[in-house]
C-alpha cells in the first residue's frame, strides 16, 4: 500500500456544519460577517501567488445561513488602489438590486478603504456561492461558498448524515491584471488554459497525487496535510449517505466530476430542487452549482478519488484531485482505483444527456404558459477595430463609467438610449463563420416591462475560427429563468412545440452548446438592473453580456454608498457646500 | 573600430523643441493635453512587462510649456479596476491645491472610466516631471517629464546652442502590485535592488551596451535602434554648449550621472537657478531635477559614454548607459573611452561635497531671517506588530479613506485629531539601532499656521540594523524650500548658527544623509493640504511621510470631482433624490 504522504485532517466545513447544528436557531436571524479584502501572498497549488483573499484566507470565509436570514456583510476593500464588489451568484436580491455587487451595474465599486454593507435576504435554500464582479476579480481570486440550509422547522426532500462542499476553480500563474491587457490587447493574446484546477482553492501544480496514473506524467506529491495547497479529503464512514454540494466558479473550464466507484444521485440544481436521477459523473459549467447524494456503500476498507477534468475545450490541464477516506482507513491508504476518466473532451452528446435529464422536483413552480416579449441573442465571435470580441446581436457590451441601476432609477441619461436588438438578421447563418462587418460597442439596454413573461433564446454560432462553436454558460442575475429546451442549429418557431412547460428545471446558469440553442423563461417580477452575461471571466472582460432593466422606478431607498461615484454621484451632490 | 549594433535617431524631445519654437506664442496660453492612462505591454529593458502607460506610450508623452501658461490635462483612467491620480512634481500648485494629484491627500482618486482636468499654472520654468501618486503607481511605470521654458520674452540666465532630456528611472521585472503585497508582509519580503536603470524610459537587461566594460560581464546589445530599449542617443555638434535637463523618479535608486570625458556645469536645481559649479560627475536622487551644460570641446572624432550609476546602496544593477554622438560621426562608432568609473556607493563624502556646492543664484528669494516654529522630524526604521515600517517622531503614516483637503475645508473629522509631534525624545540615541516600543500608526495632520515660517529638521537615525542608515531624499508639495544646511549626528541648537540665510538653493526635494541632518526653512503662504514625504517608493508605502495642512479655510471651490469620495462625497450629497 502506497503512503500519499500527508496526513488526514477534517473538512472545515463540517466543523462549521456541527457548531451551527448545536445551536438552537429559533427563527430567522440577521447573521453578520466582517470581511476584509486585501492581496495576500497564497499558494493554491504549491507555487505561490498574490491572490485576492478575504480576512487573510483564500477562497474566502464559507458563509452558512438559514432561509429566510438576513446576510449582513460589511466589506472592507483594504486593497491599495483597486476598487471591489462581490456578487452574491444566485441569491436574487429581491428588493435589494444595489446588493448584487456588480460594479456599474448594481453599485459604484467600493473604493480602496472604504467599507460597504452589503445586506440581503437568502429567501431559499440551496448552495451558492460569492465572488468578486469587477474586471478580473474573481479570477484574482475573490471567491467563497454561499450555503444556505433549509428554514428553522423545514426539511430537505432528501435524507442524508452529512455533507460536503466542494468549491470548483481554476488557476492561471499569470496574475489578472496581466489577463486582462493580454485580453485587451491588438492581436489578442489569449490566457490559454488554465495551470490548475482547484478544489477548495486546493490543487497540485508540478505534481499529482496520483502520480502513477497522471498524462502526462508528474511526480507524486509529498503532502504533510498542512500545505495550503494540500487536498481537503472527504471523510465519510460506510453505509451512509452524504450530501456533496458543488459550485464551479471557475474562470473558463467547464468541468466533469467523478467519485471514482460511486453513483451520485443529482438532487439540487442552482438553489432548485430537481428530480433526483443518478449519473455516473457529471458536467458543471462555470456558474452552476449542484448538490449530489452518495452512498457510501463500496468496499470499505478502501479509499477511492474524486475527481474534476476539463471539458469542452482541449484540456492541457492535469484533473484536480481529492479522496473519499473511509474511515477508519488511513487517509494514507492508497487508492486500488485509478481515478475516474473523463468522458472525451468533445464528447457533447454526453453532456447534453446530462443536460436533459433536468427537471424540477414535483411541486416546484411552473412557468406561465405563454411569453409576453421573446429576445433572441445570438452568440459571436467577432473584430472591432482588429480587436477580437464577443458580441450578442453584433453587440459587444463595454460596461459604462456610470451606475446602470441608479442611472436609470433617477433618470439620467448615461448609456447608450437605443435599445439593443431582438433579433438578429434571419439570412446570418450560425454554422459559418463569424462575419466582421456589423459588430459595435455597446452598453444600451434591454428595457423590459415589469411582471411580464420573458423568452430568451440564446443562439449560439461559428465564432472566428473555422468549424468552431464553444460553450457558455449564462448567468442571469435577479432571477432564476426556467430552461425550456435545448436545440441544434438554428432556432425556429417550429422549435417552441419542443418547450418543456411541464416541468423544466428552474435555475440561474444555463449553457449554450457549440452551434446549438437554449431556451429560458422568465418573469420580471425583481425591480432592479441585472446583468445577464456568459460566465466565463474573459469572455465577459471581451464583451459578452447584456442588461436587462425591469421595474426600476420601483426601486426604492438605493444607499447612497452605492451611486457615489460619477453622474449619479453629482446628482446627489448639492451646491450648498460649495 | 567596433559596432554598436544600432542605428541612430534624434530624440523625440529635440524635435518637439523645434516644433514648438518655431511657433509664435504671443502670450501665455492654455494648453491641452488629452491623457488615457492604462496598463500596455511594455519593454522597458528588453524583458516585456504589463506598464503604466499614457497614451500608449512609456513613459508618459513629455508637457513643454512656457512659465505663465496654464496646462490642462484631461485625465481620463481606462485601467479596469484600479483608482489614478497624477501628481506634478516641483509645481507649486499655487491657489490650486486639489490639482497636486496626491490621492486621499488632495483630491479622490480618479474612478475607472472617469475623467478629471488638472489644470494648473506653470509659473516658473524649470525642469519638472509627473508621476502616479497612488498606492506604487509610480513603480509601476506612470511618470513623464514636464518642461517649463522661460516665458516669452524673458530669457534664461545662461547661454545653449541645444538641449536634451533624461527622465531617469529605475526598473523592477516584479509588479507594483506583488510589490505592494511583498512590503505589507510579516516578515517583510524587501523588493531589493531594480533590474534596470532607465534613461527616458530605456534600459537593456541581460546585455550592454558596452559588454567589454561591463561588470559583471553582459553580451553586447545588439540593437536595431526602433526597440523600445534602445538607447536615446543625444546628437550633438562639436564646440557647442548643450543643455542636459535631468530628473529623477527612481523608486528606490540614489543615482551618479557623468558624460564621459566632459565636465558638466550646474546651472538648475529643481526649477531654480543656481550659482553655476562644475563637477565630473553628480549625484540624483528621487525627486530631483537638474540642469547641467555641456560643452562639446573633446575630440569630435569621438563618441562618449552617458552613465548613470547607483549610490547609497550596495548596486547590484549595472550602470545604466547612452551615447553622446558627435556628428557627424556615426552613431556606430564605439567610444574610446569606457563609460565613466562611478564614486564608490557608500563615498558619502563625495554626495556631501555636491550637494554642499549647490547655493542660490544671485537675485533668488531669500529666506526669512526668523521662524515661527520648527519641527524637528526623526526618522526611524521600526516594526508594528512584527510589520516593518518608516516612522516620523514615532508615527508610521497610513493614508486614510477620507480626503485629508476636503475633510479640513469643511471639518470632517476624518482623521486622527492629535497631530502629530513637532519633535523626538531629548535622550533618543540616533546612532543605536531603533528601539521598537512606541511606534504606532497615525494620520494626524501638522496644522501650520498661514503666512509663517516653518523650520524642518530631518533627522536621521539608525536603522533597524546595526551601523544601519540610509539615504532619504524628502519631497516637500506646495513649495520650494530653503535648504539652510547639513550636519553630522544629532542636530543640536548650536548648529543653528551654522545656517545659511544667505544663498541658501531653492529646492523642492532634499536628502539626509545617513546619521546626518538636514535643515529647511519655508513659508506657509499656499492654502491647501501638502504631502511631505521620503521620495523612495517603497519607503513612502511603509510609513516614511507626513501630512501639513496650511490656511485650508482660504481654498476655494474645490472641484467636486475631487471631493468625490468618502465622507466628502457623502457631505455634498442631498437628501433630495432619495
Amino acid at each position: 500500500m502506497a503512503s500519499l504522504g500527508f496526513l488526514f485532517f477534517f473538512l472545515l466545513p463540517l466543523i462549521l456544519l456541527e457548531l451551527s447544528s448545536s445551536r438552537s436557531v429559533m427563527a430567522a436571524k440577521t447573521r453578520h460577517f466582517k470581511w476584509d479584502v486585501e492581496y495576500i501572498h497564497w499558494s493554491p497549488d504549491g507555487e505561490e501567488s498574490v491572490v485576492m483573499g478575504i480576512n487573510g484566507q483564500f477562497p474566502g470565509p464559507t458563509i452558512r445561513a438559514k432561509a429566510g436570514d438576513t446576510v449582513a456583510v460589511h466589506l472592507t476593500n483594504k486593497l491599495h488602489t483597486e476598487g471591489v464588489v462581490i456578487h452574491w451568484h444566485g441569491i436574487r436580491q429581491i428588493g435589494t438590486p444595489w446588493a448584487d455587487g456588480t460594479a456599474a451595474i448594481s453599485q459604484c465599486a467600493i473604493n480602496p478603504g472604504e467599507t460597504f454593507l452589503y445586506r440581503f435576504k437568502v429567501d431559499k435554500a440551496g448552495t451558492y456561492f460569492y465572488h468578486g464582479h469587477y474586471g478580473m476579480q474573481r479570477s484574482a481570486g475573490l471567491y467563497g461558498s454561499l450555503i444556505v440550509e433549509v428554514g428553522e422547522g423545514e426539511k430537505e426532500p432528501f435524507h442524508y448524515d452529512g455533507e460536503f462542499n466542494l468549491l470548483l476553480s481554476d488557476w492561471w500563474h499569470k496574475g489578472s491584471h496581466e489577463q486582462e491587457v493580454d485580453l485587451s490587447s491588438n492581436p489578442l493574446r489569449w490566457i490559454g488554459e488554465p495551470q490548475t484546477l482547484l478544489l477548495n482553492g486546493r490543487g497540485q501544480y508540478n505534481c499529482s497525487l496520483a502520480a502513477r496514473f497522471s498524462k502526462p506524467p508528474l511526480p507524486q506529491c509529498k503532502l504533510r496535510g498542512g500545505e495550503q495547497y494540500a487536498p481537503q479529503i472527504l471523510r465519510v464512514r460506510p453505509n451512509k449517505i452524504y450530501r456533496l454540494r458543488v459550485a464551479s466558479t471557475t474562470a473558463l473550464g467547464s468541468l466533469s466530476l467523478a467519485i471514482g466507484g460511486h453513483k451520485m444521485v443529482v438532487v439540487e440544481a442552482d438553489g432548485n430542487y430537481v428530480q433526483p436521477f443518478s449519473v455516473q459523473d457529471m458536467d458543471i459549467y462555470s456558474g452552476e452549482s449542484y448538490s449530489v447524494l452518495f452512498k457510501t456503500d463500496q468496499d470499505p476498507t478502501k479509499n477511492y478519488w474524486i475527481s474534476i477534468n476539463v471539458r469542452g475545450r482541449e484540456p492541457k490541464t492535469p484533473q484536480g484531485l481529492t479522496l473519499l477516506n473511509y474511515l477508519p482507513n488511513s487517509a494514507s491508504k492508497f487508492p486500488t482505483l485509478p481515478p475516474p476518466i473523463a468522458p472525451l473532451w468533445n464528447d457533447y452528446n454526453h453532456s447534453k444527456s446530462f443536460s436533459n435529464k433536468i427537471f424540477a422536483l414535483m411541486g416546484s413552480p411552473k412557468p406561465p404558459p405563454q411569453n409576453h416579449r421573446r429576445i433572441i441573442l445570438l452568440n459571436t465571435q467577432n473584430k472591432i477595430d482588429g480587436y477580437t470580441k464577443w458580441a450578442i446581436n453584433n453587440v459587444s457590451l463595454v460596461l459604462p463609467t456610470q451606475l446602470y441601476l441608479g442611472s436609470i432609477r433617477y433618470g439620467i441619461n448615461a448609456f447608450d438610449t437605443k435599445p439593443p436588438p431582438d433579433n438578429f438578421p434571419k439570412d446570418y447563418d450560425v454554422l459559418k463563420q463569424a462575419p466582421n462587418s456589423n459588430s459595435t460597442y455597446g452598453n444600451g439596454v434591454y428595457m423590459l416591462k415589469f411582471n411580464t413573461t420573458i423568452d430568451i433564446i440564446l443562439q449560439n454560432a461559428n465564432a472566428l475560427a473555422k468549424d468552431v462553436s464553444e460553450i457558455h454558460p449564462w448567468h442571469l442575475h435577479g432571477h432564476d429563468f426556467w430552461v425550456l429546451g435545448y436545440g441544434e442549429g438554428k432556432f425556429s418557431e417550429k422549435d417552441v412545440k419542443k418547450f418543456n412547460l411541464k416541468n423544466p428545471p428552474l435555475r440561474n446558469t444555463a449553457v449554450i452548446f457549440p452551434f446549438g440553442w437554449t431556451a429560458l423563461r422568465f418573469v420580471t417580477d425583481n425591480p432592479g438592473v441585472w446583468a445577464f452575461h456568459c460566465h466565463i471571466e474573459p469572455h465577459l472582460h471581451m464583451g459578452m453580456g447584456v442588461i436587462f432593466a425591469e421595474g426600476v422606478h420601483l426601486v426604492k431607498k438605493i444607499p447612497k454608498e452605492a451611486l457615489a461615484c460619477g453622474l449619479t454621484g453629482k446628482m446627489l451632490m448639492s451646491n450648498k457646500h460649495n
